[in-house]
C-alpha cells in the first residue's frame, strides 16, 4: 500500500527530502523506493534539485515536488458575481478574474462563460486545457458532494440535479469537485490560516446566513449536504418576521443582510443590498451601527448554540456584512460568551475572515488538489500511465 | 507501512480469509505476508481454521481473527449507578454486573469499588489481569480524552483534572480511555445498529440533558471535549426558568428529567426523579403525559437547529426519559419536522435507544477494542514482544 503517491505525500509535506528519507520513512528496500521515484520524476510530479548540505562525500539529490507538474481551474460561483482562479498544484494562483453575472440564468448559459473565461486565463499563462489535472466548482446552496450536483438550491433556478461534472467532462479530462460555497470559504480559511485547529465554523453573513464547518480538519457535509444551514435556526421573541423559507423567526429573517437593508429603508435610510448597509455603518450612521450590532447579537444567539453543539476551537466571520466586522463581533463575542459554557469558550477564538471574498476561490483549489494529488489518485494516474 | 497490524485489520473485517487474499489485497510478497502472519500467529490474534471449500487441489488455510486472544474491561459510570463489563475482543460480553454508587464519593473511592468488581468479573471468567489489553471508562461529565482527566464536571466533586489512567496503571499494564458517557452510548449505538450511517446524534434525556455527536463515523469530542452539551442551549420564552448553569432558559431547566419531576411535585403528583415521571406516564396519568410531551417539543427545539447545523442521518433517543418514548418523540419529531429545512429532513430517522442502558458499556469496549487493534497498535506490540 506503500506506493508512489505515499511517497509524493512525504515529499510535498517535507517530511522526506532524499532517497534516504523515504527509505527510513517508509520501510521499503532502496530499490522499490527507487522505482516508484523513477514513476514520480517520469510524472514530472517530482524532480532533483541538487545536492543538499552535507558532512562530507557526495552530496544527497534533494527531491522536490514539482508544483508546476499541472494547473487547476476553479471557479467561486456567487449569486451574482463570480471569481474564477488558475491555481498551481501548491494552490498558488496563476491567473484570476471576477466577473458579474446571475446564477438564474442557469447552468448551461452560466458554465458555457466560466469555460470561456477559463480558457481566457489558460492561454493568459500559456498552458492548454492538457495541463488541467482538475476543477473546483463552489455553488451559492446544497450540493449533492459525491455527484457534484446542486440539491433543491432555492436561488439557484434550473440547477437542481444538475450534473456539473457532466458539463465540464465535455471538455477537460479531470476531475471536477462541487461544492458549497461556505464550505469552501472554511477550507480556504482553515488551510490558510488555522491548519492547527481540528475544529472550526466559517461563518458568512451577506445577503443570506450559512455556515461551513470544518470537523477533525475536514469538511462536515452532513447526510445530504445541507450541513451548516444556520440561516434558518428560530430566534427567540421573533415570531412576528415571516421567512422566505416558509417558517417564522428564522436567523436570516432577522438578521441576514437582505432583513437588515429592508429595515433601515423601512426607517428612511437607503440600502438596497448588504454591501448598502456596511456603507452606512463606515458612514458613521447610528441606525446601521446599532442594526449590525444586533445581528451580530442574534447571529450571537444561534451560535452560542453551535459552539455548546459542537465545540470548535475557532469562529471565522466572513460575508459582505463582515466587512463591518467591529460592530457585528461585538455583538457576536457579546452574546457567545454570556450564553456558551465556560468549558467551551475558555479557549475560543472569534475572529473576523483575513481572506475574504478569496476565501472561496483558495478553498476550492486546495479541495481539488487534496484530491488529484491523494495518494491513492496518484498510484492510478500512474498505473493508467503504465498502461498507456 | 503495512505491517502486520494492517493484516489483522484485513482478517477482521473479512476481506481476507487466506493467504492469497492477503497478498492480492496488500500486493507485499508472499514471503513478507508469511512473515507477518507469523508474528500474529505468535501473539495469538490470529489462528488457522483449516481447509476452506476450494475448486480442487490442497484446500487453502483459512485464518481467522482470535476475539478471545484478551479481554477488555469497561465501567459505565453515572452519577448513582454503574455497570462494568468485561468483554472480547470483538466487543461480546463475557461477564457483567451493575451497582449503585455515589460519584460524589470522588475518583478514590469509586474507582477502589470498581477495581475490585473488574477482579470478580475476571475471577468469574478465570481469566488474569494480564489477559487485559484495554480498559475503557465512561463518566457522566466532559472529559479530556487524551488525557482521560474529567475537566469541570459539574456533577463530579474530586474528579477535575484527575488522571483515570494513571489510577489503573497500578494494577494493569494495558492502555486506558476515558470519555464522557453520552460519547460512548453514541459509539455503542453507532456500532451495533447504524454503521452504515455516516452521521448520527444520540441524544441522552434523564435527570440531565446531552448529546454524543458520530461525525464520519467517528465521535466528535470538540475543541474542548464540550462537544453536545446541548441541555444548556436557550429556548424560546422561558426566561423566567434559572437553570443550574447560572444561565436562564436552558433546555435542560424546562425539560430535563429533574425539571418533570418538580413540575408533576408542584403539581400535586409524586415524583422525584425522571424515573417517576416515566413511571406517572406508564400509569397513564395525564398530568405526566402532557409533561413529557411537552419537553419532547423542548427537545425538538433545539435539535431543529441541531439538524439544520449537522444535518445527521439518524437521531437516536435514550436516556430514563425516553423510555416513555411514545410520548416523547411524537413531540420531538413534530417540532423537527415543523422546523428544520426538507432536505436535511427528508431521510432523518429518528428513533428511540435500542440499547438502552446497555449503549455505554459496548460503546466504551467497542473504543478500547478500536484502539488496541488499531494497525499502528498492533505492530507496535509486536515490535515490543520481539525485543523482549
Amino acid at each position: 500500500m506503500t506506493g508512489a503517491g505515499s511517497l509524493l505525500r512525504l515529499i510535498r509535506n517535507g517530511e522526506a527530502v532524499t532517497r534516504a528519507d523515504l527509505v527510513r520513512r517508509t520501510g521499503l528496500a532502496r530499490s522499490t523506493v527507487a522505482q516508484r521515484l523513477d514513476a514520480l520524476l517520469a510524472h514530472q510530479l517530482v524532480y532533483e534539485a541538487g545536492g543538499s548540505a552535507s558532512t562530507g562525500g557526495r552530496p544527497p539529490t534533494v527531491l522536490a515536488f514539482n508544483q508546476g507538474a499541472g494547473v487547476v481551474l476553479v471557479a467561486d460561483l456567487g449569486a451574482t458575481h463570480s471569481r474564477l482562479v488558475v491555481s498551481d498544484l501548491a494552490g498558488g494562483p496563476l491567473a484570476e478574474t471576477t466577473f458579474d453575472m446571475d446564477i438564474a440564468d442557469g447552468p448551461e448559459i452560466v458554465l458555457e462563460n466560466v469555460h470561456e473565461a477559463f480558457v481566457g486565463l489558460l492561454t493568459e499563462i500559456q498552458r492548454s486545457p492538457d495541463d488541467v489535472r482538475g476543477i473546483g466548482v463552489g455553488v451559492p446552496g446544497p450540493v449533492a458532494f459525491s455527484r457534484g450536483e446542486p440539491v433543491a438550491p432555492p436561488i439557484m433556478p434550473g440547477w437542481d440535479g444538475y450534473s456539473i461534472p457532466d458539463w465540464f467532462s465535455k471538455h477537460y479530462d479531470a476531475p471536477v469537485l462541487v461544492d458549497n460555497d461556505v464550505n469552501i470559504m472554511a477550507l480556504g480559511e482553515h488551510w490558510t490560516y488555522w491548519r492547527e485547529i481540528e475544529h472550526l465554523l466559517y461563518v458568512k453573513i451577506g445577503t443570506g446566513i450559512g455556515c461551513g464547518i470544518v470537523a477533525g480538519r475536514r469538511i462536515h457535509r452532513g447526510a445530504q449536504g445541507a450541513a451548516g444551514d444556520i440561516g434558518h435556526v428560530r430566534l427567540a421573541g421573533h415570531d412576528d418576521v415571516i421567512c422566505r423559507c416558509g417558517n417564522i423567526g428564522c436567523l436570516e429573517a432577522v438578521a441576514g443582510g437582505r432583513a437588515l437593508a429592508s429595515n433601515l429603508t423601512a426607517a428612511g435610510l437607503t440600502a438596497e443590498s448588504s454591501r448598502d448597509v456596511v456603507t452606512l455603518v463606515r458612514a458613521g450612521e447610528p441606525q446601521a451601527i446599532q442594526a449590525v450590532r444586533d445581528a451580530g447579537r442574534y447571529l450571537g444567539e444561534v451560535l452560542a448554540g453551535c459552539v455548546n453543539f459542537f465545540n470548535p476551537g475557532a469562529i471565522v466571520i466572513g460575508g459582505d456584512i463582515s466587512e463591518a466586522h467591529q460592530q457585528l463581533l461585538a455583538g457576536v463575542r457579546e452574546v457567545i460568551f454570556q450564553r456558551s459554557l465556560p468549558l467551551a469558550t475558555g479557549d475560543l477564538r472569534i475572529v473576523p475572515s483575513r481572506l475574504g471574498d478569496r476565501a472561496g476561490a483558495i478553498g476550492a483549489a486546495i479541495m481539488v488538489i487534496e484530491h488529484v494529488l491523494a495518494p491513492e489518485a496518484v498510484d492510478r494516474a500512474i498505473q493508467a500511465g503504465l498502461a498507456a
